[in-house]
């Protein structure tokens, strides 16, 4: 089935706003076993016309986002109908959604608005409770114009992502036909590269019959993704974990900080961070975890050293003799941290993140990590990520939640 | 001037990776004078063919992006000579520099990478320093089949933006003809919604000869854009700050936090936050900016009470009393940080981010900000976000740093 997608919106090309639509129906289709064949974006407006026909003479199924406002930029739906030959008409439902949206929020509704409950001749309205613009579902062969199925939908995520779980996967499943989609795994690893999956399991991979793989590289980490029936996923699994099991992040699409959070919450263990490069990074990603608070007590963003000395007992003359980025000072980081906290374990950073403040000895980009627990001997050690301040930071937080995880696991 | 985007990339359409690209040349060629007037993504391979062949036939000039590693996938050199009807051939300094890439990092060039050095006859080769993938650039009429200028570049960004820098930018606006690009001004504001603007100054714009003008809403901010002749910009600026000078971030493209920053390093003044439901969210959005280490100097991320009361001295009966999220511990915080780090200024942050935790009284959504100085009465604020997670968090996040903003220019 070729799906496209087609984005519309001048914020888009004026480069305001990445496209972020894309990507997501990318994701959420591949799990009903579709793909996209392919994606375009115009800008608001009459060029909506030339891409849209184009894309109903050639594809199955068309998502079209963006442009069902009330303003005079918003086309889309005249487009539509005269692309298809369809004639517009009020439908009368929507004409009462929005105004009880309006009615809700005691606000009065605009007569710009009701060109939004215009809607083409023996199409499905498709509700939105998130918003005033209704969506849009056009069945094929509705016309004698197009065999194409075509979606309708809001722009803004709020809107659009429930509306296209609740009314327009559903269809595209039952159009497609695809009864069973293919299964799919994702492993995620970190503290190994991609070359190391290349090395080690590709030809293991390679051999096993029906299974697609493939990896995805992001910083500091790697994902794996297999796809095929449920027999080349369990082979493909224990090959991978055969090799690289104590580098496995999950295997159910969650993330390393989310990982930490659920093995310390499951040894009922707390958490404290003492962050100099990072600079809160560590506990701003800990924190995104709904329920991080039963585990993340303390965290102590110590970027000057008067900091590091007086909330987490570094010692001045060591801060003076090795520098901030060092050993020692990882090491009474974390230890400090620890002792503050009353926490069980405790991780801290220590970096050079740039573009000033590196030296030949330690260039930007170094960095160390410290981790402290109760009970066990306090350990550094050295990072080394030369890229930019936003990259350095987030390697040099992964490479710390991962001492965590080994930690945690005994690892 | 027309001209298009072809993306290409199957992770992109798989939803691996979110297309960042397009994004990116919409806000560098718009500095130039010039828009995109569509964008494409295909997968890797064939699909290729039938978007390029339709793009040269309908714009002035095109730019691909991908494609052009050592893979068997990687195929646009090849359609690009079949599209155009132009030989390939290997170019002897592309592959002296492939050669060098390899000699210069020790490792053996492999056989597939050959086929890099590929290019169609009478282009032009485009260094790439920072990859072994060089771009190509075929002028408009080199064939008979073609008005469309043509540029190949690498995917990876940190290859793609210097090389559209140094080689495309250059010559797009050769070929555009556009001696003076439009000026452009971007003001950006804080504390109030899109529809003050439009209340509060539309029709003014409006009535400004020769200026484009277009409002942009994020999170927490929104973006005047003022695009024209530089009179009309100045007297755009003129309307928007007699209106709203007191909510101005910045007119060069400055974030609050950048904004924040600069202004504590032009007075000397040192700022600490204490951070409850933002996790640590202000100090990593602070330390993102170079050179905060001037002025940033303690973070408390202090998630539990505990925290809140060993760090900050915040008062146990009080946070029995009022509960953590209150006026009297956003104060508290706020009072605690300042005395803990000897700072001048310190903001701190105490809320429900949810999706538990939220009562009648206090729900999902409800923050405290918290402001303290020294020589001034504390002070604190309630703000109400019930969003997601990460949404709440973001806008809890900028009203703290608008706070210190306002403290600082004595607003």
């Amino acid at each position: 089935m070729r799906i496209e997608i087609l984005n519309t919106g001048t914020e888009l090309l004026l480069g305001n706003t990445v496209n972020t639509h894309a990507a997501w129906f990318g994701r959420e289709l591949f799990k009903l076993g579709l793909r996209i064949s392919r994606q375009t974006t115009v800008p608001d407006g009459d060029a909506i016309r030339d891409a849209m026909s184009e894309s109903v003479a050639r594809a199955d199924a068309l998502i079209v986002t963006g442009g069902l406002g009330p303003t005079s930029d918003d086309l889309t739906r005249e487009i539509t109908a005269e692309v298809l030959g369809i004639d517009l008409i009020t439908d009368e439902a929507a004409l009462r959604s929005l105004e009880n949206f309006f009615a809700l929020r005691g606000r009065p509704m605009a007569q710009a608005n009701l060109k939004q409950a215009l809607v083409p001749v023996g199409c499905d309205v498709l509700p939105n409770p998130n918003g005033t613009a209704p969506g849009v579902y056009v069945p094929p062969r509705l016309n004698g114009r197009s065999n194409c199925a075509v979606f309708l939908l809001p722009g803004p995520p709020r809107e659009l992502y429930p509306m296209a779980h609740a009314e327009v996967f559903p269809r595209l499943r039952a159009l497609s036909g695809v009864e069973n989609p293919p299964s799919v795994l994702e492993l995620k690893f970190t503290g190994i590269g991609e070359s190391d999956f290349h090395q080690g399991i590709d030809a293991e991979l390679a051999a096993i019959p029906g299974l697609e793989y493939g990896y995805c590289a992001h910083i500091g980490e790697v994902d794996l993704r297999l796809i095929g029936p449920p027999a080349a996923l369990e082979e493909g699994r224990r090959i991978a974990l055969g090799r690289f099991s104590s580098f496995l992040i999950s295997d159910d699409g969650s993330s390393l900080e989310a990982t930490v959070v659920r093995l310390l919450t499951e040894r009922t263990m707390t958490l404290a961070t003492a962050e100099s490069c990072t600079g809160g990074l560590i506990s701003h990603r800990l924190t995104n975890v709904p329920g991080a608070s039963a585990v993340f007590t303390h965290g102590f963003a110590t970027y000057a050293n008067a900091a590091k000395i007086s909330l987490l007992g570094v010692s001045p003359g060591d801060l003076e003799i090795h520098g901030a980025v060092s050993e020692v000072v990882a090491r009474q980081m974390a230890a400090g941290a620890l002792a503050a906290s009353g926490a069980d374990v405790a991780v801290s950073v220590t970096g050079i993140a740039g573009p000033d403040g590196g030296s030949d000895e330690k260039p930007v980009g170094t960095a160390w990590i410290g981790l402290a627990a109760k009970g066990a001997e306090t350990t550094a050690f050295k990072v080394f990520h030369p890229r930019n301040r936003h990259d350095f930071k987030l390697a040099v937080s992964q490479a710390a939640l991962e001492a965590v995880r080994r930690h945690v696991l005994g690892l």
